[in-house]
């Protein structure tokens, strides 16, 4: 089993980043200044062509700590941010590229899906060992409530098969904004742990009947669907339960002092 | 113009309850026991084959009161609670019970629609005069933000048209839960103000598309769809934004007190 190893460390605004890789997969935890003993830890995905430390990414990672007192976690996505890209990446970003230069929308939709599943399929693994790596920090341990904390688009892609096999997720926060396949649609149909799925109205690349059938599929008896106007890079979040996953994890917590 | 005779009064955890008509529709007043001067109005619609103290709404109403501080306004459609039916009305209703019995859902669907759109041309007029009347009392007088409180089922088929035409509503709850027609579609294409819009995923009798095509249709910038498991007699609303008219019809009495 991998270790993490800190390769930095910063501190801001009561908030400590620590840099750090397990294996080959380069990380960032997100924690109070003053203390996180076994805190609530937040998995946070980022969107395709994007990367761990995006700013609206850690402009939330920041929120979630400083309000909730929670850890927070990133890693890059493979081909992602500080990792190298295979010769599939650079396949898969070429034919993005040129389908999207050629205005195929249909083209440009056939290559996300399948290299998002692609990318599912080498991520969800690498969030398993660095699950199993920050649970060996005395900070986290095993005692600490997970729960995914989204991220629309490739976040989602990844972050629906992770919780479809990973126990130690017991709330999850997904999104719209992607191709979504039947492969995907069939995870969401194992996940049960509560979900809430936001869900962008108007993106013009993607079919809004295919992400509601996949918020149809999670087999949760617990899911909410937001839905505000606007595509994945321009929606406005209005009138959203911002305590989604203060409230399930803590839930958590409770249950798991109580046992 | 009618004036508002009220016709009883009660008071139990700090709040009023005056029953009265205008004209000939009896309505129900709920306001702070504390003094309500010029506070934001809330429109309450009933689900079909009920009335305007319906326990679920009572309940809804005490709590806009004692929470917020602000007025609801509740009155009995056309054929409901305390008001005589007419043949219209006792047609329709013999004509539902003998659908349902029957299990013939297409004509559940049909008669519904129909007799939705026909209560809804005679509710709207009787409302704006209910708003008309409760504007002259002191408390309430013209400078009150006023908006629509919801109800799903009926209570939103009869607050579309009405939000349509009435300028007075600044903000609105709709939902799902109903057998949607065209008149209504066209109805929300007019409609601009913040609108949140309730959806019963799991209504066995109603199309699910019918009630997305309705939120489509709203011209709001501002609109936001929550869908919650199950139908709309057995949904248990979780997530949902519950200080969304609370925001709003604080905005706009803050813009009224600049102008």
């Amino acid at each position: 089993m991998h270790s993490v190893h800190f390769t930095a460390q910063t501190s801001a605004n009561g908030v400590v980043e620590r840099d750090f890789v397990v294996g080959e997969v380069p990380g960032v935890l997100w924690s109070p200044a003053s203390g996180s003993d076994h805190a609530p830890l937040v998995l946070m995905g980022h969107g395709g062509g994007l990367h761990k430390k995006t700013p609206a990414l850690v402009a939330r990672a920041h929120d979630t700590v400083t309000t909730w007192g929670f850890t927070v976690v990133a890693i890059d996505a493979p081909g992602h941010g500080d990792r190298p890209r295979t010769a599939q990446d650079e396949q898969a970003r070429a034919g993005l590229r040129q389908a999207m230069t050629a205005g195929d929308g249909e083209r440009v939709a056939s290559i996300s899906a399948g290299y998002g599943a692609a990318l599912a399929q080498r991520a969800v693994p690498e969030w398993q060992a660095t699950l199993d790596a920050l649970q060996q920090l005395p900070e986290i341990g095993t005692e600490a409530p997970i729960g995914y904390g989204g991220g629309i688009s490739l976040g989602t892609a990844i972050g629906i098969p992770l919780t479809a096999v990973e126990p130690r997720i017991t709330a999850a926060i997904f999104g719209g904004g992607f191709v979504v396949d039947q492969a995907l649609i069939e995870a969401a149909r194992r996940i049960t742990v509560p979900v809430q799925f936001l869900l962008p109205w108007d993106d013009e690349h993607v079919d809004r009947q295919s992400a509601l059938a996949l918020f149809d599929a999670f087999a949760s008896p617990e899911k909410t669907l937001h839905a505000n106007p606007g595509d994945h890079r321009t929606i406005r979040w209005f009138g959203v339960d911002n305590e989604f996953l203060a409230r399930q994890l803590r839930r958590a917590d409770a249950g798991a002092s109580a046992a």
